[in-house]
């Protein structure tokens, strides 16, 4: 994990009054559970994909406070000694249960488990919500615009509309779990081995007597993979001339095969499909098309469905910052406290029915059927272990009388345990093994939950003894 | 500057492709202008404000590459030694002139300008897009929140739902430059003096016996500015009656008079005038009411004209992600090259008018009438000036039969030079200024213009000779 640059005061400063507030009440000690999950997925899709869990952990594991932070806190008059020698001692002394990254994640399962004393497991709020929320939004619009490319490259370009540098090289990496070939931000392929690559800007051309020197002096400096870019004066009159002139001139000659070009405005349908005859006719019919300009997978659906002939997108803004839903909403709830050694379950009651939550601490299994598609995930007290020989009644938490028996199923846990006694136990996977972790659960997700609108709603089912805890503490709930 | 976390690499690689190709086609003496300029303002508003330039500036005096950099690079097997050494011994060695920040700006504007060695320019274009369009983003929609607050305090807490970590910090200070009274993100406090606060979440509350011992507590803990979350189990029949309890038996007999409460949840138009009533039966008067939970200026706008009674907000990823319009598209764009001494514009045709860059080396003017109110602003050639006691010809660039003459104004530079052959000879404003100056620019705009819905357009014009020089480009264009 090169990228390492620890900001332990990145953290809402109400952790912080919380935490003291802890020790001086003398809950110093106290064990408790906190459980990330979402309520709702981006652009009302069928499931999320879960990214960040690396930096979280990095997070954790190396969170020390400086002399300086501490006289930072000190300056503000209001927190104890005791806590100040807490930080300055600090270490993380819990264990972390998470659902590896690249996974397809669903509403009310916890992605992320933290248990250890209230006052560390507190301060990994904010930290945790942000690495969680930021990499799993950006993972799970990538996931979408891949998809809608059917197979085609798609490129991440989108830094210098990245909200801040972390957007930009952390996104790049959350978008290449989910798929995409690479991006354009350097350090991205230097800190994670994002394949980063780039050829030219509208400067380029503009800096050469004519645009034909521009290609030209390009295509000899770069022979190979040379992407030309053809809109800087008229795509269609000059631009693409141009580059067939450049490739015939200088790559042809070489045996060079392997170059393309891209556009970077005007109608793509159109546009590419001119230009193909066009190269084609030239006889380079191996030149890629690549296009980038305002897409998302709602654009790229519709261009391929009009014939439009491309071979590569790149894609910026509107992926790396989730332009069409910017935020994803997990959030860091109390699930229970140990008391004497026992799990005390906990709730937060609400009077909105959705935000109420789901106790204890937890393990979610997933069930798939005979032919490997996933069916349903099914929420469970820790203790609790599914039995494949045993015929499995699932039922919806909400309509309880909807029940269905299963037979025949495998069950997979989730969630793996990846950090105990403040020490990580758990081997990190390398990003490419995480990108083709996330591509083979994909394909064990039915079309119905992949469609972009109104997708099949996946079941997140909780286990009978799990449902009675819940409801019995929503009805003894009183204060 | 404190917060100097340096990333060369974070940067596009066809920056570098280019770069490299410059160096290896004699172009490394080529001096060159480029424009940050941006096209549209988020949400359809009548303005933007600049944010960002301190980060910018800092990027550019500081970069560097170290060997590691350099080896990186170097392993992709495409980067000469002329461009690798030249990195090696990297210093910028331009100039740098911007808008300062806080200063409202408008389309078409150059918000920096850049005048370098090509090499040197090209580099910065991703950060420095990055960091404007970033910053300049989070500021404007704050702008907004705490105008629709109408003089109530606006708090941002949105780092948890940020995109990435500088998304947090860095939007916490673009968010106090705008006009918010501070943020929940304590570094952002640490290295920019954004005051930042907070008190307690749900799990407060759930960590004690009853609501009521975790207020007591608190209060006791933290009797100055003691804000009591009030909707952990029931806002009317537990938390506000518990707040009053806490507040009669601990604060009061203190003597202490500044506490409030605050509502995560439910209708606040309903809950406050509610909770309103219940404190001042209590004899509470002086208790302040705050809330937050899903606001953006329209929500806040729609409970004050309801009669909702609060005295502050606590924002979050509405704020913080720009939810409603994520992206801010400022644009880098070549406007001019040195040969000989002389300056030659350059301009980027698009078959899309509005695309079409104003070209040349520039300053902006922004003209006021006598009463102080901005009317205008002029784009001009770098060595024109305007004469306050002549009269001025103002005209629309793309209707240019809309003329009309203005008398008795005053004109300012808006552009400072802020870095000449790569040292800084700016003196930065601290934070509270820039602060200021953004809440003085405001101040001169027409409330037309800073309606929420179609607001008044802002006239940015181009002087004469500009649109003369433009126009002589356009026509003369082909390639």
């Amino acid at each position: 994990m090169e990228y390492s640059r620890n900001i332990p005061l990145l953290c809402d400063y109400y952790e912080y009054t919380m935490s003291n507030g802890y020790l001086e009440n003398g809950l110093e000690d106290q064990v408790v559970y906190f459980d990330i999950f979402f309520r709702n997925i981006p652009d009302k899709g069928g499931f999320a994909i879960a990214a960040g869990l690396e930096q979280l952990v990095d997070y954790i594991l190396n969170l020390r406070f400086t002399d300086d932070d501490i006289e930072f806190l000190r300056s503000k008059g209001v927190f104890g000694e005791k806590f100040l020698t807490y930080l300055k001692d600090f270490r993380f002394r819990g264990d972390i249960w998470a659902i590896p990254e690249g996974t397809p994640v669903f509403p009310g399962e916890p992605l992320v488990t933290i248990r250890a004393p209230i006052a560390d497991a507190q301060m990994l709020e904010t930290f945790s919500l942000l690495t969680i929320n930021h990499q799993t939004l950006i993972a799970t619009k990538a996931s979408r615009i891949v998809r809608a490319a059917d197979g085609r490259v798609v490129l991440e370009f989108g830094s210098r509309r990245a909200q801040g540098t972390d957007a930009a090289i952390l996104g790049a990496r959350a978008a290449y779990i989910a798929g995409c070939g690479g991006t354009a931000c350097t350090v991205s392929d230097k800190w994670y081995g994002v394949p980063a690559s780039g050829t030219m800007a509208h400067s380029w051309v503009m800096m050469f007597d004519s645009e034909y020197d521009a290609f030209k002096a390009f295509c000899e400096l770069y022979p190979t993979n040379a992407t030309l870019l053809v809109d800087t004066y008229d795509t269609i009159n000059s631009g693409i001339p141009n580059a067939i002139r450049a490739f015939k001139e200088v790559l042809i000659p070489k045996g060079i095969k392997s170059f393309g070009i891209r556009l970077d405005s005007g109608d793509f349908a159109f546009l590419t499909k001119k230009a193909r005859k066009m190269l084609d006719d030239a006889g380079l019919t191996q030149c890629r098309i690549i296009v980038s300009n305002a897409l998302d997978e709602w654009l790229i659906r519709d261009l391929l469905d009009q014939g439009a002939v491309i071979d590569g997108f790149g894609v910026g803004d509107n992926l790396i910052t989730s332009h069409s839903d910017p935020v994803f909403n997990g959030v860091f709830k109390l699930a229970a406290i140990e008391k004497n050694g026992e799990i005390i379950p906990k709730i937060k009651i609400s009077e909105n029915v959705e935000k109420i939550t789901t106790p204890h601490f937890k393990k979610i299994y997933r069930i798939y059927d005979e032919s490997g598609k996933a069916i349903a995930d099914q929420i469970c007290i820790h203790d609790e272990t599914i039995d494949p020989s045993q015929p499995l009644e699932l039922f919806d938490p909400s309509a309880v009388w909807k029940r269905k028996t299963v037979r025949n199923f495998t069950a997979k846990e989730l969630m793996v345990k990846v950090i105990e006694n403040g020490e990580l136990i758990y081997e990190l996977p390398s990003l490419d093994d995480i990108r083709k972790h996330c591509s083979e659960e994909l394909d064990t997700l039915w079309d119905e939950v992949k469609r972009f609108s109104n997708p099949h709603q996946y079941y997140v089912d909780l286990s009978q003894r799990l449902w009675d805890v819940r409801n019995d503490l929503i009805n003894s709930s009183k204060h």
